[in-house]
């Protein structure tokens, strides 16, 4: 006797039935690929090829040799991951959170899985420009302005996607213009942080490296933003996300999909997070 | 105005509303974790705990460095992987697969996001034992007798997991016996690999390090299963599932989600594959 | 008009004109050799071969990709290496010595290259064995009968290398017995690290991936000569030489050198220390 | 009764004993050092540190965890490293060097420690310039009016370093300028390597990134000295040498020391060289 389905599982398999439109959010990992430079970067080799060693019945397996941070690429931030004043998220001493040299508390390997509603914030659009300046600040009223161009609402619970445009110089192979490190890049400050704060959001991201708005000549030193949303308020940072395939094809409410690796006691993940409708 | 949503992403979030339950099919990574000896151990570290460097307005970020083989943990097979007598999956010379020496053809960044209905088919259950014998062969018998069992049908497309319960070893910690390098591990054989591709499922899955049945004393050596899923049939592979959960849950369909780094040319990706049904 | 020479200078070139015979006292790195387990395992790989990426001129370049740990192949200990309540070397709190998360104090880029009078202690030549036995403890009368029956005698400065015969193991390939995690390896205790401490050797040599004696079944929890040499006494101490050669050739007084790689901040380095005598 | 020593051997311990002065010419390993974009670069991380396992006994150890490319640091260049219309030295076929994977024949393996006469040609002393221009060309002349201004002969066998002052770029922390991808960097060219040859050399060193010139804008593309040395005269090239400070204390003849890691089958090692001069 086959089992009776839940009507939710139902509604899920029928989706798949009637097919789906999935939009790919993260980038893909390439050596050399613009990260920020406090974080090994991405290296990746082939210890063994086809051919190298040949079983006697033919067959032949390819393997591979990682080495990285868990910053780079599209990645997620732990709460571990920033502490203000020696406290990380939930007032928890940082020296507390850590067991045997890693951070057995709030490290990216207690994230959730998410399939929740996501929303795309595209402000370049709302704003009528391609993309915005280098080490402008997204403001609280450019974030209202593009919900209301938009007609998008925002819920509590929701993972929020601020566009700024900053990832086409990442697709031009543009690094230095990308990470912005001397010259800035567009992004919110500590009030775009609180306003998304102040909705409730489970987590919230950016095609930028650093997700939050970098001043021209300040490095990646200082981010309000970061203490704002992981330390303040345990919302979950999304980084070098791709918003521009998405973006283009008009989609503001979607499921969105991440599923960042368990890795025990880390600070981050690299992840490939996806946007999905109807097709 | 309001964007009008497409009658499937409705559905979607609907279901989100309704809410969903996520069963995790992802292994926690950790150092020393069972992993293939073939592979580039799974190691983690902090290079800057929080308090190493701390910025004057009080602020600290902790970082990571990770290096890994790619077929470490719950994991997915890249087409690219395996080669019989020089050739991939659609007669594709190995060698012509490569570019500036990573897989450009066929590596784990070519595998398309998954959101797909998923089988569970849980043997042991079906068989009345806790879980399978070490180096036993999963058989077509077996396959059709747990299909009926749970009175589940695969569809083409459907993505197949095949529990064994050889992941209670993992459980245990008992690494070497989950591992079976000289005693063995339970799974399907050329058999029934031969018999999923019939079924024209997208991918396969088990519960065991390698998928497929080792023999006693055989290592990880002769992988007829690979073979014919990777080479003969473009069939992914996902190895080292935590099905545990999912099997003590009775769950046999569900939306299976699995999103690949897209790591440019290699051979697999850790992955962390989720299960969802409704609340 | 020419430079002159200082006379040890030149003595020391005159050498090189007579001939020298350099004993090699390295191992090989290779993937899958036997290190201790509590170290990320040595792994190597070409990101890029002779043809991957050829220039118009038909010139071509390969290039490597190594993850390790320090503590692999034959290696040299920090003092950073070991503490004892707390404290290194010298009563310095360990916390003490680090600096944005790594030993600049005590780290193995503080050790100074090696150049001085070098001794061997063949024991099982002494003793008239091929090999010591598993965790047979080397004791303080077998380190002077050994000194006797080579007519050797060690001055203060010295670095000592004591032979177990315990390398023919991993000559061999038996990893298993030479690591000897369950089954014990040779070597000197507590006691034999004492006395070593009261010759004022600068650093201290063996043939065993430990240097001092591992009970049977013991595992490598417990390392008091670490603590009397490194922690105790400021000596190095040098791991999983190979003496095989040099002991066969008879030779008991040399010139040690060993030049670490001053990686900074480490608690290691592998190293390839040479006994160099004339040819 | 005691060993009757080998003359050579009493000589150079009579040399230990009258003192010896050691001049250091590795550059120490510190995580974004400059080094070249090509290989991967050099990180370094703690896993654990004193305090994250304390045993019952008090103790505690801590360790490392290494990622990096070989031709970082000062490093020495295996004979695979640099192939010509894909020939290795001795005409070798590069495939045919390859085993497994790896660089079984000509790999840094294969070289061995060296303990020669070492001389010192300080260019820019002797053309009376603190240092050489960005992109400058040692020429054939330089190096003779060096050997001339010094009263320095070159013997068949010598290791030569070839000083530039440009390592005084490394010291300011001005790595930019020290790899000179856009700007350019001073060095021998085809005929300096070709003179450097027909001395019948066993190793050339310089106190820059690449060892040979680097024209104004070329990077690191075209690299004749290479193909000189390596492919066609067999003789190890030597990088990123500290020389600077042997320069301030006048030493042009030595006893050169290296002892480059076995790594088996890589092309190159990071080295710490030493030139060694009595006290």
């Amino acid at each position: 006797m086959p089992d009776t389905l839940n009507q939710t599982t139902s509604q899920l398999l029928d989706a798949v039935s009637a097919g789906l439109q999935v939009h790919d959010l993260g980038r893909l990992l390439t050596v050399g690929m613009p990260q920020s430079p406090n974080h090994p970067a991405y290296w990746h080799s082939l210890p063994r090829r086809h051919g190298d060693m040949v079983r006697a019945d033919g067959g032949s397996a390819a393997n591979d040799m990682i080495s990285m941070g868990t910053h780079v690429g599209t990645h997620i931030d732990a709460l571990a991951h920033v502490s203000q004043d020696g406290k990380l998220y939930g007032d928890l001493d940082a020296a507390d959170a850590l067991e045997g040299g890693r951070y057995a508390r709030l490290g990216v390997h207690t994230i959730e899985p998410m399939l929740r509603r996501g929303v795309l914030l595209d402000v370049p659009a709302a704003l009528g420009v391609e993309r915005l300046e280098a080490g402008q600040e997204i403001t609280v009223d450019h974030l209202e302005a593009t919900l209301s161009a938009q007609g998008t609402r925002i819920q509590a619970g929701d993972v929020v996607l601020i566009r700024s445009g900053w990832g086409q110089h990442f697709d031009a192979g543009d690094g230095d213009t990308y990470r912005g490190l001397s010259t800035g890049v567009p992004g919110v400050g500590e009030a775009g942080a609180t306003w998304l704060a102040g909705q409730d959001v489970h987590a919230a991201g950016a095609d930028t490296i650093a997700f939050e708005r970098l001043a021209p000549g300040a490095g990646h030193g200082l981010l309000p933003a970061h203490r704002v949303l992981l330390v303040e308020s345990g919302i979950y940072i999304i980084e070098a996300l791709d918003l521009e395939g998405i973006a283009a094809a008009g989609v503001h409410e979607f499921l969105f999909v991440l599923s960042p690796l368990p890795l025990f006691g880390a600070t981050g993940s690299p992840v490939r997070p996806l946007a999905v409708v109807g097709a």
